[in-house]
C-alpha cells in the first residue's frame, strides 16, 4: 500500500507538548478568575443541530457553518432537483459559545437557578478562508450572565477583564460602549435606521480627519442638519466623565439615548467604586456585534502588541427569545485565546518551566539493574517527582541525549557496584555534581534534586 | 417568528455545572499520573483529512466516520452518477485519538524526540447508534509511548493504571494477553489464519463450558486435533506463573507464541519489582483490537460494578507505517472517561465540594450599598475568595433562595447602619451564627469563612 502524506486540514492545527503548555496556562489563569467570581463551568457538544446554529450569525455566517453529512446513506432520499446541502445535513459544528449558551438556557431552564453564572472554554470551528492568526479551528473562553439587568454584571465583566490580562502580564486598555447611545445618535440626527453608518464613519476620525468624516457621512446619506449634529461627538475631548456630561446636553431629546448614558453613568461610578486598575475609555466609535448587542459594548486592546481585539463582548436582551424564552437579559464577554497567545508569545511573557518536564531520568543499564531502580523510581513518584526510567538498555551517549533534548536536569545511572553498595547514584548534569545515596533514602534524593 | 425547539443531537450531551466539575476531577487525576511518568500532551485538531481516517477501522468504522461537507458550493462540481459523499466531503471528525496520534508522530517526526511519549484528552465522534453509555460524542484518555520495544513501556502502563484507578477510588482487575501468543496458539492447532475464532471460543468457555467450546470450534472450522491441541489452554488454572509455565510446553514449536511468552514474562517480573497493588491477570481469551494489536493486550475491568471495560490498550508495531514511517513501534493504553464517571457515580466515589460554589454571598441592597461592599469584595477576591454580589436589589427573599440553590454558606447583608458603622456583617446560613467585622479587615472575615 503506498504511504499517505501525513497531514492536516487547512487552518487547523496540531499542538506539541510546549504550545499545549503554554495554552493550557491561558486557560488556567482565565479560569480561575472566572471561578473566583462565581461562574460556573458548562460543556456543550460540539455538534449542534443546524437549525440551532443557521440564521443567528447573518448571511455571512451561515455560509461559514461547518456541515456534518448525515450518517448512513445520506443521498438515498434526496430530491435532487431541489438544493442538496439542507437535505443531507441535519448537523453543524458550534460557531461560537454565545448560540449554545442560549440553547443551553432554555433547554434546561427548569434546572438552573437564575442569575445564571456560567463559563465555556471550548473549541468552536469556522469555514473561514485562512490566514495569519485566523484559523478555522479556535478556542473561545466565554464568561455570561443571564438573568439580570443590573450594571453590575457590567462591572463583573469589567473586573474580570481586569484580573484575568493582569495575571497574563498583559497591558490592555478597555474600551466601552453603549448600543442605546449609538441608537441615540442616531435619532437626534434624524436618521434612526443609519446607526451602523454613523458609527463606521465616527470610528475613522482619528485616521481620516473631521472632513473626510463627513464627506463620508454625504456618501452614506445622512443631511447637512444630521452631520452638523454629529459634529460635538466628532470633536469629543476629555475623560470618560467629561465625555459622559457633554453627551447629556447632546443626546437630551433621545430617551433611548439618555437610558445609554445613565447605564455608562453606573457603570463608571462601579468601576471607580471597585478600584479597577485597568484603562477603561468609554469610545463611542465602538460598535462590535452591533446586530444584537442592546447595551453595553466592550472591545480589549493589548497596549504593547499590535493585534486586533483581545477580548470583547456586550449585553444582549432578546438571545434566548428564538428559542422561546423571552424576556432574559444576558451579558458576556469572550476572551481569544490564540490571540492572547500570539501576545504573550510576541512579549515573552510565558513564564518559564510550564509542561511538565520530567526532574531526574534513570540510565537503563540492563533488565537486572532496573529491576533493582523501580522501587526507587516508584517511592520518588508517590512523592510525585516526575520520574522516567530509559526504557532501553541503549548506549549511555544516547540516553544522555534524551535527557538533554527532553531537558531532564538530573540522570541516575546504577550498575552492579551500586547494587552491591544498595546505593543509588544521582548526576546533576548542569552542575556536573554527583552523589551517592542509600537506596531507601528517597527523602534524601529529593532534597538533592529541588 | 416561530420559536425553535431547543435541543441538541441525538446521542450528543450538555454538561452542567456539578457534572462538568465531576468530569473535571477525572481528567485531573489521570493527567497527574500520566505526568508523573514524564508523558506531555499534545492536541490535534477535531477535524482530520479522511484520507487520514478511511480505512483505519474497518469497514464499519468507515461507515460511523463523520464526514464533513466541503464549504463553499460542495456540489458545484459533483458527478451525480458518482458515489456523492467522496466528493463533496473531504474532512471528517476524529474517531479515536490513536490514528491522529501515529498522523502526528509521522508529520512532526523531525520535532519530537524519541521515545515519544504523550497524552491526549479530547472528545472523538462515532455515529454510532446511541445506547445507554455509548455516546456519539465522547471523551478519550490516551496515553502512548513511541519508539521503544522494552517491556518497561508495557510496566509504565501498568503502573499508570495501578496509580489512576487507586487515586479514583475504583478498585479494578487489569487483564493482560499477548498477542503473539494467540498467533503461537493458532499455529499449533494447524490453522493459522484462525487467530479470532480461536480466541472468541476460549473467550466463552466460563459462560458456556468445555463441550460447547468445542462444538463452537468445530463450527469455526477447526478439526478435532486442532481442538484437542487447545484442551489445555481452555482448562488452564492457577496464578500467571503457573499458566506461563504451562503454555510453555504447549507453544514450544511455535516461534512467535514463544516469543510472546517471553515478553509476558518479562512483564510480569517487571510487575512484582516494581510493587504493582492492583490485580494483573494473564487472561488468554483477551483479543481486545486483535486487528492492529502486535504484543500486548490490556484491559481494565470494575471488580465493584457492573460495566464493560473502562480502560484498555495494547502494543501496535505498524501503526506509523501507513503514513511512511515503518519500524516505530508503540504501545498505549485507553481511558474510558464516561464509563469511569458511570462507575463512579454507581459507587459514589466523587469527593465533596467539586465545582465552584461561592463562599460568600453579598446581598443587593442598593447602589450605595453596593458601592459601599465593591473593595471589600474586591479584597477578598485578592485574596482568592471565591465571593459574589447578588446583581439586583431584589427582595431579601429571593437573595437568600438564591445563595441556598446555589448552596452558598455565608450571606452578607449591609444597609445604612454598617456604613455608619464602618462595618461588615456576615451570616454563616447553616449555624444562623452573626458577626460584625470592620470593613478593612478581610483577614478577620477570611477566618470567620473558613
Amino acid at each position: 500500500m503506498m504511504a499517505q502524506k501525513a497531514s492536516i486540514p487547512k487552518g487547523t492545527r496540531d499542538f506539541g507538548h510546549a504550545e499545549t503548555a503554554e495554552r493550557n496556562y491561558i486557560f488556567s489563569c482565565i479560569e480561575q478568575v472566572f471561578r473566583k467570581y462565581g461562574y460556573a463551568q458548562i460543556e456543550t457538544p460540539a455538534m449542534e443541530n443546524l437549525s440551532t446554529l443557521l440564521g443567528k450569525y447573518g448571511e455571512e455566517g451561515d455560509k461559514l457553518l461547518y456541515r456534518i453529512l448525515n450518517s448512513g446513506d445520506a443521498f438515498a432520499n434526496a430530491d435532487f432537483d431541489k438544493p442538496l446541502a439542507p437535505q443531507v445535513c441535519e448537523k453543524g459544528l458550534r460557531y461560537d459559545l454565545t448560540v449554545p449558551f442560549a440553547r443551553y438556557v432554555v433547554q434546561h431552564q427548569n434546572e438552573i437557578t437564575l442569575p445564571f453564572k456560567r463559563f465555556q472554554i471550548q473549541p468552536v470551528w469556522r469555514a473561514d478562508k485562512p490566514q495569519k492568526g485566523r484559523y478555522r479551528e479556535f478556542y473561545q473562553c466565554d464568561v455570561d450572565m443571564v438573568g439580570s439587568r443590573s450594571q453590575l454584571c457590567e462591572l463583573e465583566l469589567v473586573q474580570i477583564v481586569d484580573e484575568v490580562y493582569r495575571k497574563l502580564g498583559i497591558r490592555v486598555a478597555l474600551k466601552i460602549n453603549n448600543r442605546k447611545v449609538l441608537t441615540g445618535l442616531a435619532e437626534i440626527c434624524g436618521f434612526p435606521d443609519k446607526v451602523t453608518d454613523i458609527t463606521v464613519a465616527i470610528d475613522k476620525i482619528d485616521k481620516i480627519g473631521l472632513d473626510a468624516v463627513k464627506e463620508e457621512l454625504r456618501g452614506r446619506g445622512l443631511d447637512e442638519a444630521g452631520i452638523e449634529k454629529l459634529v460635538p461627538v466628532l470633536t469629543l475631548g476629555g475623560g470618560n466623565a467629561e465625555k459622559l456630561a457633554a453627551m447629556r446636553s447632546l443626546l437630551a431629546s433621545s430617551e433611548e439615548g439618555m437610558k445609554g448614558l445613565d447605564e455608562l453613568e453606573e457603570l463608571f461610578g462601579y468601576i471607580s467604586a471597585a478600584g479597577i486598575r485597568t484603562e477603561t475609555e468609554l469610545d463611542l466609535s465602538l460598535a462590535r456585534g452591533l446586530s444584537y448587542y442592546t447595551g453595553a459594548i466592550f472591545e480589549v486592546k493589548a497596549l504593547d502588541w499590535q493585534i486586533g481585539s483581545i477580548g470583547g463582548g456586550g449585553r444582549y436582551d432578546n438571545l434566548t427569545g428564538i428559542f422561546g424564552l423571552p424576556g432574559l437579559s444576558g451579558v458576556g464577554i469572550s476572551f481569544g485565546a490564540d490571540r492572547i497567545y500570539d501576545v504573550m508569545k510576541g512579549l515573552n511573557l510565558f513564564p518559564s518551566g510550564l509542561g511538565n518536564v520530567p526532574t531526574l531520568l534513570f540510565a537503563n543499564m540492563g533488565s537486572a539493574e532496573t529491576a533493582y531502580i523501580l522501587p526507587v523510581a516508584a517511592d520518588l513518584r508517590r512523592k510525585e517527582l516526575i520520574v522516567e526510567i530509559y526504557p532501553d538498555a541503549a548506549k549511555l551517549k544516547k540516553q544522555f541525549d534524551y535527557a538533554d533534548r527532553r531537558g531532564i536536569p538530573f540522570l541516575s545511572i546504577n550498575g552492579s557496584a551500586e547494587i552491591e553498595a544498595g546505593t543509588v547514584n544521582i548526576k546533576n548534569l548542569a552542575s556536573g555534581e554527583q552523589r551517592s545515596f542509600p537506596k531507601d533514602d528517597t527523602d534524601a534524593i529529593l532534597a538533592f534534586l529541588k
